[in-house]
């Protein structure tokens, strides 16, 4: 059967999640996609979505990559318009098109790339509570810097992991680990944390982890160095809560050889 | 009794605009405004409030100005920390305090400026489907900067009224008009129009209806020229039609003299 890729964009908000859940009536991304494509079978054949990252409930996507098996041959064009009119607004095909043979959203994926957005201030802006996390601050930028820095590289991820997870290592590499701060929708300037954070692979809840030990340094709460003591010791206790989701998105897929045909925007 | 302002931030998605309506049930900005002022007094009055703007349905708010006479005496502090306390997260209070004798909100405003954000590519992002408009484009950025000039300076506006309005008079002055292309959410270059327009008053609509004259000639349907004879004209038939609310944002309301005491950003 043809094997297909696409690039999709979504709003976390009113989802539980990427993930297929076990629970019935919950609204994932990965069922919405699903229920889509079997309306372009002929007889609503359930097809098998593969994503890149498993986003979190409220987590939201610029570059989320899916890989499916599709009996039709359709033109990127085609597919691409078609899964749009299927879609709900809240979902969309950014691109879509063939994919190499062999082609895997998720294991053939070499890194990722996360953003997360803090507002930073005495109110929390209203339009902007689903897409920011808040915190009222003030934020130390040098300790949140500084928390930044503990992360890259390689190291066994253990203390920044949800609870209960199983995979089979929790050791990831850390290529990219950045804070900056902007003018935040009132032009106040330095009021939005920007943190952009890059490696081969998350552990469930670990980007919003890091974020809530840039914000604990920021506020004083603890250090980079105490920060770096807990990564090491594995020690889940010591690092602080996660930040929320909904500042959290799935900026972008990094795959080696070109995994189909070139990218191109879709209508819709 | 004491006279108060106060500066709003709201999400316009969830409610029916500003203003109170007849219709029993309809969710308006000023209806929650007024609710949480009438717990502030000793035996829930009703507290009746101005607002700045009349914003319409799904239209959002950085700097709402409001009025209001309150029977109890409140620090700003107070005041800000007790009104976010029983205000939906959908709006929130920047700053608030008394105001100078005789402060209206809307009457007393010299000039507003409000913010257009048009979101212009292949395909609408979900995140930002309830605060920026869509436009699939391309829009010509030549033509777009020449349809905001032709609404600079005082002119009848009657052409981008809101059928059925029934104001005193529909001259306007136009103090800016502005319009600035920077880059999306994919940080695709070119592909987010801002459009900033202030004046000493607004029409009904007539934010939209200019974005509509903007997107129209951006796109080549229109011209600068055609748009500045149906605007002579008073011919609202040859105006093109509105762009849709969620891309309008109050952004600030000015005043002559300073209303009241500093404005202190709020805790909430």
């Amino acid at each position: 059967m043809p094997l297909y890729r696409a690039t999709l964009a979504y709003d976390g908000t009113a989802f539980e999640g990427w993930q297929l859940q076990t629970r019935p009536g919950a609204r994932t991304v990965q069922g919405v996609v699903e229920a889509a494509l079997a309306r372009l079978t002929p007889d609503g054949t359930l097809v098998r979505v593969h994503g890149a990252g498993r986003t979190d409930a409220g987590v939201h996507a610029l570059g989320q990559v899916i890989s499916f098996e599709l009996s039709r041959e359709m033109t990127p064009d085609e597919l691409g318009r078609a899964l749009n009119g299927l879609l709900p607004l809240d979902v969309r095909v950014l691109e879509a098109g063939p994919a190499a043979e062999g082609f895997h959203a998720r294991r053939s994926a070499i890194s990722k790339l996360y953003r997360y957005v803090l507002d930073v201030g005495p109110v929390r802006l209203p339009m902007r509570r689903h897409t920011a996390g808040y915190d009222p601050g003030p934020l130390d930028a040098g300790a949140v810097r500084g928390a930044a820095e503990v992360v890259l590289g390689t190291h066994d991820f253990r203390a920044l992991a949800a609870a209960g997870s199983t995979v089979r290592t929790t050791v990831r590499t850390v290529t990219a680990s950045r804070a900056s701060f902007e003018a935040d929708l009132l032009g106040t300037p330095g009021a939005t944390l920007v943190y952009e954070v890059e490696a081969d692979g998350f552990l469930r809840k670990m980007v919003r982890n890091i974020v809530g030990g840039l914000v604990a340094a920021g506020r004083g709460r603890t250090s980079p160095s105490a920060l770096a003591r807990a990564l090491a010791a594995g020690d889940r206790t010591a690092w602080p809560p996660p930040a929320e989701a909904g500042g959290l998105t799935l900026v972008r897929v990094v795959y080696g050889a070109a995994p189909g045909s070139p990218a191109r925007p879709m209508p819709g």
